[in-house]
């Protein structure tokens, strides 16, 4: 499998530009009849494969110098990646990328492309960003939600809500036959009471936010390297906290919405989880290597946390033998990892195709892109999202 | 096990009143730190039995004529259950029942006691009821939280939140050693954007729809006999629909938040199925048996339903063969369950001690009850919830 799928130079624009999804090969292609936007991402993509068009080429393999990736990115012009699978493009396989004028990442997280490469070469990285809600137009807040941001910050809630009330012992207890309600409920609690805190308070961790206000938490607690506006923070009611251990030795839950980046690529290590509070619980659907691996089992079945969630991992796919799949606390629960999908659920892929499509249109087009969208513009950085300040 | 307790006529009311939480027994007690309050309930109840006090009797299994449930029941002046473990008080039992003269749930759902019969009998029966929250203080409209309806809401959300993104089984694969998103992004979606309803908007389905709020469904519906106050209706933006098969049949999920009584018992049946929308999902923390078992087993095996989630069952505990442990949709997932906790949190269980704790001062110092705890007063009912109008 693979992530990635390559545009070369076309002008003018296909009728359909298209967005594929990697995983999703016509075979295994199943729809119910409850989404139907999804019927025009069909069209989007397969049509336009299915047409036989060879506008496009849809790559399956991307591992090795062998690999369709190797193979095709020397002569690519665009090059649509997504974040599940990644196509790594180093600064190695840039340099062979003589045509290459532009990266887009369906989703949100670029750091599969080597950003400083990227600024070198002139190459443009482009992701599908929504506004950020407090910067969105106050006649529709809540409706600016493209790209998978929405569905990412649900899977945070599904996670914090799985981890405090010990939901998979409690499942797994029910599959093998058994019922002994004292096992599960030594260990569960409610969310309410909590002090829940966000390490990032951007697109997705400001929406996580929003989705703890009527969940009645002790406090709502922020750690980032900007402060929320003033109107921001006062509507979900958050408190920033700007030293990085005083912030999580104050949370009963931290949950982590942050780039990966130099700045915090092993943040969550060995010696800053000894500042955590006592069983706390960490819900990661960020990057993987924001955390230690071992640092983070060994925590876990110390009992110094109480649990970790989240679909991402420092590699993916993970090996079979990662620790976090089986990781577990000294009472037998307090894993809730699954595979990297929060932000490629149905409705989100109609999303960020949609992104995609727009992005590519602007790009075809000679137009502006969004200034949202624009991680690296023609020969530098237009965000300070990926660490640089 | 046994979910009950017994008090007999005790007077002058003793330094601890009990109560029991009767899985949890001194040798598996374990408490983390991050929960003071649980020291109270541990003195509570276990100071009270570590002093051999005779006034209380803990009884540790409820069934069959030999059981201590049906021994000491012929002298009990007071009844504490809880409704996970229920100790079924039959029409039968409570004629031998000379000496009762309360029965207290410690927690919300009395429909192990023949409440008719209590009627008869001139036998109180109250609940650990909060007030609901558009009839709390204004002032503090978020604290009034009492009792362990907000345990169960935050379940519901748990429960709508797994089932829509398709957790369980995408943890299993992470926990077999695989890692193939496609099967789990097949059938995973987002809440946002959904139609959402509660069959029943009481104290728990009240507070499943202010927690969905955020969430920008679609829109939030719902049925009751009675329509929210409008200034509840608005703050949560829920619009009522009167009967029942179009209430269904505009939902994408239902979440049944109704006591069980002759009126509900078996309501979610085969007929109803087939107005549901196709592939919808279902979250039921009510009670077991307002679904038909196996008309849900087949609609979900079928994919009518997309998912069943929720931890009562008809019968509890749930025989090792229950269809629910193991029914799956046609994409094999779509299962929730979970045995009987969402209420008995270790944050709950120090609610409803307290509250368990205040009706029996009450009633040893001939104190009256709260209103909102009485569901059958001396000789009749006191609410409409279990079905009388």
């Amino acid at each position: 499998m693979s992530s990635l799928s390559s545009i070369k130079a076309v002008k003018p624009l296909p009728t359909n530009p298209v967005f594929w999804v990697p995983w999703r090969t016509s075979s295994e292609f199943k729809i119910g009849s409850r989404l139907k936007v999804m019927n025009s991402l069909v069209s989007l993509s397969y049509h336009a494969f299915g047409k036989g068009n060879a506008d496009f080429n849809l790559f399956h393999n991307k591992e090795g110098p062998d690999s369709d990736f190797q193979k095709h990115i020397v002569d690519a012009e665009v090059l649509i990646t997504t974040p599940f699978h990644p196509g790594y493009l180093t600064r190695e396989l840039m340099e062979k990328a003589k045509n290459l004028k532009i990266c887009v990442t369906a989703g949100v997280g670029s750091d599969h492309i080597d950003l400083d490469a990227a600024v070198d070469h002139n190459i443009e990285v482009l992701e599908v960003f929504p506004l950020p809600l407090h910067n969105a137009p106050t006649s529709h807040p809540n409706k600016v939600s493209g790209s998978n941001v929405v569905s990412v910050a649900e899977h945070v809630m599904m996670s914090i809500l799985l981890l405090v009330r010990n939901f998979v012992p409690a499942h797994e207890m029910i599959e093998r036959g058994d019922w002994q309600v004292s096992e599960i409920a030594r260990n569960a609690f409610d969310l309410e009471g909590k002090v829940v805190g966000t390490l990032g308070a951007g697109r997705i961790g400001y929406r996580v936010l929003q989705r703890l206000v009527p969940f009645n938490c002790k406090e709502l607690l922020y750690y980032d390297y900007a402060a929320l506006p003033a109107g921001a923070a006062e509507s979900v009611k958050a408190r920033r906290v700007e030293d990085l251990k005083e912030f999580v030795s104050q949370c009963d839950l931290v949950t982590i919405n942050a780039p990966l980046h130099d700045g915090t690529r092993g943040l969550i290590n060995a010696e800053l989880l000894k500042h955590f509070k006592k069983g706390a619980w960490i819900v990661n659907t960020a990057r993987g290597a924001i955390c230690d691996k071992d640092a983070i089992a060994a925590a876990l079945a110390s009992g110094q946390i109480t649990g970790y969630a989240g679909d991402v991992w420092n590699v993916q796919p993970a090996p079979k033998d990662h620790i976090w799949r089986t990781m577990k606390n000294p009472l037998g629960g307090g894993n809730g990892m699954v595979p990297h999908y929060s932000g490629t659920t149905l409705d989100a892929q109609a999303r960020y195709a949609n992104g995609t499509k727009t992005i590519l249109e602007n790009y075809f087009k000679n137009k502006a892109q969004e200034p949202q969208n624009i991680i690296v513009g023609k020969g530098k950085y237009e965000t300070k999202a990926y660490g640089q300040r």
